[in-house]
């Protein structure tokens, strides 16, 4: 299908045109809405009048960033690698994704689930909602969805030839190396550098000590091809309630290093821990940030390795060629890396959130300039010091009370 | 161009159908001889009948093992992977490969220089030949054609872009990993095992104290891009006199772990000299091959580093991210890893020359039934215990030594 650009009438046109999507909504009568909050592409809710619950989302990528406008351009085909991921993970994990309806990569169009009983993760969090299901819910995402496109599972063709689907998302692999690897740590002009402080985002600048941490981090990043990686895992790409949580925004889909979408994810839950203890009173809460924190690991961990024993041949093990106590042995310190990558990727995220491009409304959002500057500062010094430490943090307790200790 | 397979005839009238051939030969007048020494593709020669210095080689693969025949079927498009090697080579390090002057990727063939003057390296040593320029030669090929197609170098976009040239060599991929890493050391059918050795055959199948590493170093060999690798760079992929080196037969070229091509060449030293310790007096020689692999760590690690020295901006660094000492301790640690690395891929390939598929003349071709186990065993030995040892030798000089106090 020949790439144009939708708007909020097309668009309706545009799904009508499509047999499958016109089945779904049993009727001509569409009404769409845009919704206002993608930073990235264009986004449209649109509903059947007669019955406003049949409802899907469009999302089209336009050949630039939608937030900054035209003379931002960014490849419309960073599209084709969110249908791509979308459609690995609908196989492989189709619980805690969106259900996509129909996608072309030409117009750079998905068209998916509407989650109308969900909200994004970040918000309910500042909102201090307790979700007891999410540990177990994310710790299955990422344990199938990592495992089954590793060389733990795929024989070695069936690996190459999935990872040649992702290989050329350099556009977006490019800007986390810049943004969350190198930008958000030096004086440049992408920064976002809180009037309160100037004088500690001088100090930063200055600041060697991580420095070689980050750059091997970085290289792993750029070199380490383990499993196909959502690749920007915050809490602001999952939408979820007390039962249900979807991974949303695949765009960054690449084969990357396992313990990076797990950094990812805990890093943001320590952001927002951060911000509780500046902003409330409610210990019980931020304990249970920190014991979801705990479980995701426990529960990856615990289904991972449940994953690999049960299979006995794989592009890296062929039956017979090692036998049970050396296996072990292996797939423990295997599993030991994969948490001591994801603590030097944790304290990246957490670190690049400062003054890095992108902020993250818990602690930039804070009102009041002393909290803001306290919030800023903590997650900034425990990030900084996990990048630092990270070979050194050998188990999740450990983690979580260094970043308790911290805070 | 379309693919049909060229003969000793057809190969002379398609030459003459290549205008920048034709000029090259300055008459119509060819003859042709087919090279037997071919395992896997056939070759010509094609020379001039008035002057036969004007002589080039044509290589053709087909779709099948040429040795083998055509009940073991292999795709053609490895040439396609020899093709693109020799292309980056050739603008890399043109000193070291043999220029081309034709290439087509859907005939899967080759039009190139003809060595007249050099021979296979691996022959070379058996018959105790002294190249006292080769360690200059291949640290030059080594540091040059790694650093310049790594992140170290190339930008993010150039990298991924010169990797979706060799992503798709999964099946030569897929030859290393079950050649190299697994069936040498298991019973299978592939495996050649000498009469002589058949107790100590089995007692290596039973062996498990490195099977762990082995599987680190297969895992690292799968997922670790760093550089475009040759991919099968023994002593057989090098013809060479006292004056030049060249490097041939890229058909394994893909990105892979920096130690690679290193460990495979130093490997195949290493069985030379165990070869050399069974069969000759001549102590020199043996000395010369030793002095041979600390030359080549020595002399490319130097290369690496000026190369590395001379850039300050590259997919990994952004100038002024890091000081001085943070970086040049980062360097530090980096070539420690490609060292550490090359010693436990050493220790893989020489091991896999005993009992795998593909044994090497210096060792399986020994007429003697006692020396010939001796040289078996120590090469075996050897090479285990490199894998088991990998990660506790330190420097090129311990590595040497405890080669030498094995053999």
């Amino acid at each position: 299908m020949e790439y144009r650009i939708l708007n909020v009438q097309s668009v309706k046109e545009f799904l009508l045109s499509i047999d499958v999507i016109r089945d779904f909504f049993e009727t001509d009568d569409l009404i769409s809405e845009e919704i206002g909050d993608g930073n990235v592409n264009f986004v449209y809710i649109v509903k059947s009048k007669e019955n406003p619950q049949k409802a899907l989302i469009v999302k089209q990528a336009v050949p630039y960033l939608r937030c900054a406008g035209e003379e931002f351009p960014l490849s419309k085909e960073r599209m084709t690698f969110e249908i791509r991921a979308l459609e690995s993970y609908g196989k492989i994990v189709p619980d805690y994704v969106p259900k996509l309806y129909f996608s072309d990569e030409e117009m750079s169009v998905v068209v998916m689930e509407y989650l109308s009983d969900h909200i994004i993760m970040r918000k309910g969090l500042i909102e201090s909602r307790v979700y007891n299901d999410f540990s177990e819910h994310i710790s299955d995402f990422l344990a199938h969805s990592l495992f089954y496109t590793s060389s733990l599972y795929l024989q070695s063709d069936q690996k190459r030839l999935l990872m040649d689907r992702f290989n050329q998302n350099r556009e977006l692999c490019k800007l986390t190396e810049d943004f969350v690897f190198t930008f958000a740590y030096m004086d440049h002009e992408s920064n976002f550098i809180d009037k309160n402080c100037e004088l500690e985002a001088k100090e930063l600048f200055e600041r060697m000590d991580f420095r070689k941490n980050l750059l091997e981090l970085k290289y792993l990043f750029m070199t380490k091809s383990d499993a196909l990686l959502h690749g920007d895992l915050h809490t602001g790409s999952i939408m979820l309630n007390e039962k249900e949580s979807f991974v949303i925004d695949p765009e960054f889909a690449f084969f990357g290093p396992f313990g990076f979408d797990i950094g990812a994810l805990v890093a943001n839950l320590f952001n927002s821990y951060i911000s509780h203890t500046v902003m409330s009173s409610d210990e019980k809460y931020r304990e249970w940030i920190l014991q979801t924190v705990l479980e995701i690991y426990e529960k990856f961990e615990t289904k991972f390795l449940n994953l690999w024993d049960g299979v006995d041949s794989s592009a890296l093990l062929t039956k017979g060629f090692i036998d049970d106590e050396a296996l072990s042995e292996y797939k423990r310190e295997f599993m030991d890396s994969i948490f001591k990558e994801s603590v030097g990727f944790c304290g990246a995220k957490m670190a690049r959130r400062v003054f890095g491009i992108a902020g993250v409304e818990e602690i930039r959002g804070i009102k009041d300039d002393t909290k803001r500057k306290e919030a800023t500062l903590k997650a900034l010094e425990v990030g900084l010091n996990l990048i630092k430490e990270y070979k050194n943090i050998k188990t999740p307790t450990q983690l979580v009370s260094f970043v308790k200790d911290m805070s």
